[in-house]
């Protein structure tokens, strides 16, 4: 089958800087190459958010699929470059804390430093790493390359603080939210297993900044009335806030980064 | 030639949704796969925006084209998923309304109900069946399986309520604003094959909730002088109001689903 | 290998008319083609943007792309469209100007007006050449057409005005701001070769209209203190003001066109 690389950045669609990274993959790869866009739309120097959208998307690729993800503050100062294989798939990406979640989940096959520098462009910039030095090694181990010609084993990846889940003494969890998607979905870093009995239960209270609400728990979006606000497990087992029609962010008020407290009603 | 599959979804493009989609028809693909995107922006739960887009970019796309477009409030719950043929494309979609537009122009020469869980991935997510469910029906039918393989015969389709699109007695039109397109051009519900002398009208007279207006009818949005207001065919053969080099959405604050006479002046 | 088509407009995301677009190429293709989305986030109307863009973006991709360009107020007026060969790669372009900066800093090779219309689709619409005439001509180079088969050579091609970038008598320069990027990074018309001794310089003085300043020259984003405007040398080896973390355009109050004094400090 064709290769296959994934892109997920912050750059945003209205620069040129993603038509610019495939064009580095384009002129680079001497076979044909699939480009696939997970997002470009990661808030600027959001790593957290970053690692989310990479843990949820690059899995479902098939194996040795490569993915190049680029949300890096850090560009041009001393932070690592690494490419890392687990899953099955591989990954070129700053050592920023990007693969967290990635790491958490699933052991690490292989994982070197990208410092082999006669595989990048020559006179990268020091401000576009992902056109100059991601791109051209993500294409050299699509097409066949082996990590350990990228560059010495790495060790000590970095990993961004977790996002908080804390059983709490009375069988509930303070949460912190992970997430708001496009839908105004609330996201919630907990999986449905953490909770066995789940298919049984039909109501959860929520405590949050602005007060207590008593919400159904259902199964999908459209399973109950417009606009009312429910609790289920999202696409990834995980709970999820959301509103019938409508976006339970925007009315419950709640944003990124907020606490939560859930528990059985 | 290579097989295609486009993609058609309400999912925007800052979550991972979209990555996930297109990481289920790789994974699935046996054969090499152009996964193409019509758009991801129709806004959340906006059946009729979705269908419009639908109609309006699939029949462009070589015959054979499978297309897969998830606007999908109802997932979850017991609405159908369809595979139907028309105009020589497939589409693998809700059965909400998505279709209409295209039921409406075109003979189903083939309709089932996608049923045959089989073909799909193992314990679908109730709330993502474009991943799950629908991902793998498209790559099913883009390698050359059969409609009538996923599932019985479907009929009665759901079809939405027409947009208002009604001949007065002075030969005018009560029309609805079927959309706003990213220009702030308004496009009317009415093809230029209904006013026969089109080529010879010079002006028209628009009735909106503001006011009264009269338009130059023009054949492109440049023929007229800079933030002038105008009339024409667009892309698609229908009305259209425009502002040359500006927004006539903003201009005339009109939105979606408002309703305007247009009349020969 | 492949051939290659990249798509640049001002169509946007939300609407049928890049999906349209991506099926007229595809409907037309007699051999695998891949497309590429360089931005379709130009700014309505904005040719100057959409010639930086292009500018930018067109020149990393292989020798014999063909660059498909639509930024196009005058659609159906009497403007010409161009297929012009520079820099080992093809563009299809109304000739308004978008091909500005890459004339300036390329010999053109061949142009030629497009006028060939039985290389078009019969009755284009006066609304969309990018569909009508443009997608086709450039399927036609993509699979090994010449220029020459698409019309008589061109003379004359449109540029626009240059962007202002005067020296001053002082040693610093007079500047107009040519983009603010997703980052709020803010672009200037200056390479860093104009300053020779880039390199040694520690801080710049700049002057803007909401008065003056002394900022720090960088390598790359993040060599100094999160939230500390910076001056330094972007991806395309010219200056831009920024800010670590954070958005230099929105701290400084500074858009697109304003004009800027840069001196040594």
């Amino acid at each position: 089958m064709v290769n296959i690389i994934t892109l997920l950045t912050d750059f945003g669609l209205r620069d040129s800087y993603v038509g610019q990274l495939k064009g580095a993959l384009l002129s680079r790869a001497e076979q044909p190459l699939q480009i696939v866009d997970i997002s470009h739309e990661v808030p600027p120097q959001d790593i957290r958010t970053g690692g989310r959208l990479l843990r949820e998307a690059s899995v479902t690729y098939p194996p040795g699929t490569v993915h190049l993800a680029v949300v890096d503050p850090g560009v041009g100062t001393d932070r690592r470059i690494l490419a890392v294989e687990l899953a099955g798939q591989r990954y070129v990406l700053p050592d920023n804390g990007l693969l967290s979640l990635l790491l958490d989940d699933f052991a690490v096959t292989a994982a070197h430093v990208v410092e082999n520098s006669r595989l990048w462009r020559a006179e990268p910039s020091p401000t576009f790493h992902g056109r100059d030095i991601i791109a051209p090694v993500a294409v050299f181990l699509a097409e066949g390359g082996q990590l350990a010609q990228v560059g010495r084993q790495a060790v000590g990846l970095h990993r961004l603080k977790a996002t908080v889940a804390v059983p709490l003494e009375d069988g509930g969890w303070l949460l912190e939210v992970e997430g708001i998607d496009h839908f105004g979905n609330v996201l919630m870093p907990l999986g449905g297993e953490q909770w066995p009995d789940w298919g049984e239960l039909h109501w959860l209270s929520v405590e949050l900044a602005g007060g207590a609400l008593r919400l159904k728990v259902v199964r999908s979006y459209g399973a109950a009335a417009a606009g009312e606000l429910v609790v289920l497990l999202g696409s990834q087992g995980r709970l999820e806030l959301a509103q019938v029609n409508g976006s339970a962010a925007r009315t419950l008020a709640i944003g990124l980064g907020e606490k939560v407290k859930i528990r059985r009603d």
